[in-house]
């Protein structure tokens, strides 16, 4: 039985755990960001006090083995009245995180409900607000304004919490009992940077025996990784972890024509990560979607972007190789 | 394997099915009316258009084996923000509708999320608006208004639906198959007869060779009821489901002086409903709860009636006995 854990958070995650889902012999554990302030999660956040709800759903969802009614429940978006705009999952969590008083207890009761196979682990239980300074001195707030914010064009200096932000205890527990860390793939600074930077996370990984996977990003996003090849994802990564990653998983095959289409309106033509790296931990496969993005939108800031993914399955059995190897 | 129908609505099915899940070899079915347009259903009802999860939700929690914090979830009612007065279980009651598309299948889907024990049948699938004419012809709308209004000082012409409001498929398998059917207790006029003025109601009873058992109310409720004796429930409800009750429950046991004193303030002193009948279909038992009410309000409508209370394991053992003997 290997322990594989995942960082990341919203779709990324749920698109490698989908996959990792079905390999035998895994114990699964997914880390999640906790920076998210936008959508029904920024509403439930503010109005509620709870902690952001929305990467954890989508982690769950990933992982229930309930019945596909369930799931499509959990991403359920309510389109009128006051219920507008949230998704009936992160109503669940936050409703359970009131009913337990505790975040860390109401994800493990979602999880019962679910039926999920493996875990769900905040990164933090503490109150998280992501924030960025730019080269100009700008400071940007909140995951929803580093979301916007033009790295690309402005620079950006540092990516930080404004607040103490530490690892949770099961966070370092699974760190440390882990044989292998996925970092990614997702929303670079968004969702994947964001656990890096919780306190004690480098420290903690030091310590770690496991080997890091670094399924590099398919596409980049214009105005945070604009033009970044393999190499920049690699460099980033292991400047944010304190180490080097041990395998890096690029993609070989393009995407349809009609999928770079898409992207071209909103991002223009070199949306796509370029495989400038040459380096003997690389594993190149075909790890591409070629089906519609077919599960339910779940983040209201979804756009575009959602049509170049990898594919769950295939990226699932490249690491089920790199873990039985 | 005896087949047991409850009738109602509201906290009085809540706490009969209680009991009953403690039974052996009985199978449950709850009718739940379908009436209820306050607090959050009524928001619910308006804003999603989706029929009213209030009622169906406390017999659910009855009837659910999950864990305690799973039904103490269902009940959870948010106090900020915008979900404020929603129940969590009415929330989820309504997203099942609207991702089954169907308010029926999606009260079957809850029943499995919250592994309910026996069935929770909506008495007609109709959208049934309840109306009540005054004896002054005055008419009044909606079952909040139907609460509201003061039978006892105005009169009561008739109670009845606005449109077509037919006893649902399901429903009518359930009186057919039934071997009793418990009719009550709760709000008289607002839990327990809307389901008896159902289109096709009362024809399917005459059908039903089920025994009819009526437990009798403890407390009147001031503006429907004043000073209603066992022989008015017994007369009215034969009435309404146009043949006789077979067990007419009643209890012996006085409330404590407790009880009583929260009763005067709001509703003076002849609160109790008094033991006025004398017929062989009668079984006195102590019925009456002497716990406080533990089981946390879901009615945001609740008053002080909330504390003269059937104890769910007396009602049960009763009619454990009745269906026995």
């Amino acid at each position: 039985m290997k322990n594989i854990v995942t960082v990341g958070g919203g779709t990324g995650s749920y698109t490698v755990l989908m996959g990792l889902k079905e390999l035998k012999d895994v114990s699964l554990c997914a880390l999640v960001s906790m920076a998210d302030n936008g959508g029904s999660t920024g509403v439930l956040r503010d109005e509620l006090g709870v902690l952001p709800p929305g990467d954890v759903r989508q982690c769950l969802v990933a992982l229930s083995e309930h019945s596909d009614i369930v799931r499509k429940l959990m991403n359920y978006r309510f389109s009128e009245g006051t219920l507008m705009g949230h998704s009936f999952g992160n109503i669940l969590i936050a409703a359970l995180e009131k009913v337990t008083g505790n975040f860390v207890r109401g994800v493990e009761i979602a999880s019962e409900i679910l039926n999920v196979k493996g875990k769900v682990i905040p990164i933090t239980n503490d109150k998280a607000e992501l924030s960025a300074l730019l080269s100009d001195g700008t400071l940007v707030e909140g995951q929803v304004g580093v979301d916007l914010a033009n790295f690309s064009s402005l620079g950006l200096k540092k990516i930080f919490y404004k607040n103490d932000v530490k690892l949770s205890e099961n966070a370092i527990k699974t760190i440390l009992k882990a044989d292998f860390i996925i970092v990614g793939p997702g929303n670079y600074f968004s969702s994947v940077v964001p656990n890096l930077i919780v306190g004690d996370f480098k420290e903690t990984l030091l310590k770690s025996k496991a080997k890091i996977i670094l399924p590099v990003n398919l596409t980049n996003k214009h105005e945070h990784t604009k033009n970044w090849k393999v190499n920049d994802y690699v460099k980033n990564t292991e400047m944010y972890l304190g180490k080097p990653v041990d395998v890096i998983l690029v993609n070989t095959e393009p995407p349809s024509p009609e999928q770079v289409e898409r992207y071209k309106l909103e991002e223009g033509n070199d949306v796509l990560v370029e495989d400038d790296f040459d380096d003997k931990r690389i594993i190149r496969e075909p790890l591409i979607s070629h089906s519609f993005f077919s599960y339910d939108k779940v983040d209201a800031r979804g756009s575009a972007r959602s049509f170049i993914r990898h594919d769950s399955d295939k990226l699932a059995k490249c690491i089920d190789k790199i873990i039985n190897k």
